[in-house]
């Protein structure tokens, strides 16, 4: 049992979470459903802390310059994301933010982590559309949204291909818009309003 | 298996949740873990979606008057709490304010929730003390921290058995501070940091 | 010239500051350039610290349902605007943004004043187009943003013509938004950004 | 007079308004009260918009590590003060943020601007003591406040002598918090707790 103690591993995930065919809308079970599985378990009883980071370069007043986009390969081809994950048991959501960061853009990207835990907005992902501009079928996450300067070379890993860095009025076309799912283009163009750089 | 998707009973609780003995220091087993309760085994391996709010009362041009501060009864005897709870499974974050808030202190409070989701901080209760200034043995919570202006009446209910109205200053004096536990006279001072009214 | 030491009147008010025919929209001169007026010499060296407000309407869990746009007639005729205006010599935010709502929207409209000095943004108003998505040719203008909970009746006044209640996602329609003038539809934007209510 | 709707100079000053000579502590006269001096008329007429900003150090996860400190030589003494001035006629905020920072603690501090123009509070100093909790004799200020990452080495210049690196805990000693005037302790016992470093 001592090892109920221990910080769980951060790769871990269950099997097939991300698999096509997950979908709350797909059967009878809830997204998820897979009655071996805690965290699965877990998933369709109680929402899930959640990080979503927007990475950012500055020039030297603090303007965004350019937004960092990610392109992922998943169970839907190729969409646009931000960075996106859960806080693990015991993990500070601080060290959930670099965790995050570094995994999806590598350990060289030098994120700036904001000091203050207050996060610019709450994102939350429902696993029935409609209710609030975010969906996941997965889950029901709360995401804790946090802005952040990069200031190094980032090398995308993992299922993020690549990252695009864009200025904030490119990023708000609605090409650009359209190839995000699950409500991330509205946390965009809340990350960009909340950096005065709307138009 | 349709009840699954059904809305979790916001009153359930786990079994002796909030015994005494259930710390981590009691013994081998970490917070809560209870093999039969999904959400004992939940709160030894995730993190948990919590609301902190603080009540409130302003005048005309909205300046603090004064803090409501519960008084509860609980395994530890009389303290000192702010309004907390988790969020329940698909429950949006506003909502659960507005259930938490009226199941401490009446439904009759008429409390103003926050328009924005943006919390004025995020306090982090660990299950081991002295990583954050916020301790909870149960558990691993993350909890969304909103301040809230009441309007109406309060009528305390459950185990909250009296809330207090006091001024800032007086909140902030060390008899108060020290009637909390868990590190919630921190985010109280955090409030009242936030509302412009430390001295 | 001891004197100049000594703590100033808090009631003293630059000669005819709040004078009518002070407007923006009075004649062929910009507002308040009256070559023997002090506040126009002001308007031309620093900034000046305003506020800008956001009313809305909220239903029971603080979810934004309307939009308070006011309709003003001015020298360029029938335009839409937010309430706004300048913080006073020895006046607090509060009291400037309860005065600012009142006088616009009249003072059996009970606004709940935020309890906290954190804006949601900050508006700067250049006299030069471009540099900023906001623009006042009279002067340059710092505006601390809120958005206020409105929870009586509203009666336009003065220059404010008429209150139009629209839900955010109407408000956000290319026609209301056409009709704000000097950035104030990117404001409206950040402000429903700010609430979560983006689509 | 159609000149008056042209776009003002934007490096047009008030004559003398950066001269030696000007600060409130080098001799009888309260700050730039020279009755010929437009800064001064103005200083008693409306509030000037300010910026007050706590530079910190952070480590890899964006905890704050260390607070910075200024000791400034002045008419009363040595004092410790944040970093503070006035933002100029036709500056934006982000600009007059880092022009403050660099003036004070040297061209080299590489400061990180925030990125979001949302203060983590505003600070009122008023001329007459009591009404909020910081005191400016010389003029109301309206203080836009943020917190400064800085990542380069600290050069303090002018007025500004030395600055101590000191852990927030440190910080908040009674011994630091007394070597402050007008307040500013509390402002930075308010960084502090918005940082979530309050204990």
């Amino acid at each position: 049992m001592t090892t109920a103690f221990e910080i769980p591993n951060p790769d871990w995930r269950p099997e097939g979470w991300d698999a096509p065919g997950h979908g709350i809308d797909d059967g009878a079970a809830p997204a998820g459903w897979l009655p071996a599985d805690d965290l699965a378990v877990i998933r369709a009883q109680l929402p899930i802390v959640y990080i979503n980071a927007v990475p950012v370069r500055l020039d030297d007043s603090g303007d965004v310059t350019q937004v960092g986009l990610l392109l992922r390969m998943g169970g839907r081809g190729l969409t646009r994301s931000l960075v996106a994950g859960r806080v693990l048991y015991h993990e500070r959501v601080r060290d959930a933010v670099k965790r995050l960061v570094e995994h999806d853009i590598g350990p060289m990207s030098l994120p700036i982590i904001p000091p203050s835990p207050q996060p610019f907005t709450v994102a939350e992902y429902l696993p029935t559309p409609g209710i609030t501009p975010f969906f996941d079928h997965r889950q029901h996450a709360v995401a804790l949204c946090y802005v952040i300067p990069i200031t190094g070379d980032c090398r995308p890993r993992d299922d993020a291909l690549q990252i695009d860095w864009i200025t904030p009025e490119g990023a708000l076309t609605p090409e650009i818009l359209r190839s995000f799912t699950d409500g991330q283009d509205v946390l965009l163009k809340q990350a960009i309003a909340y950096l005065g750089r709307l138009s």
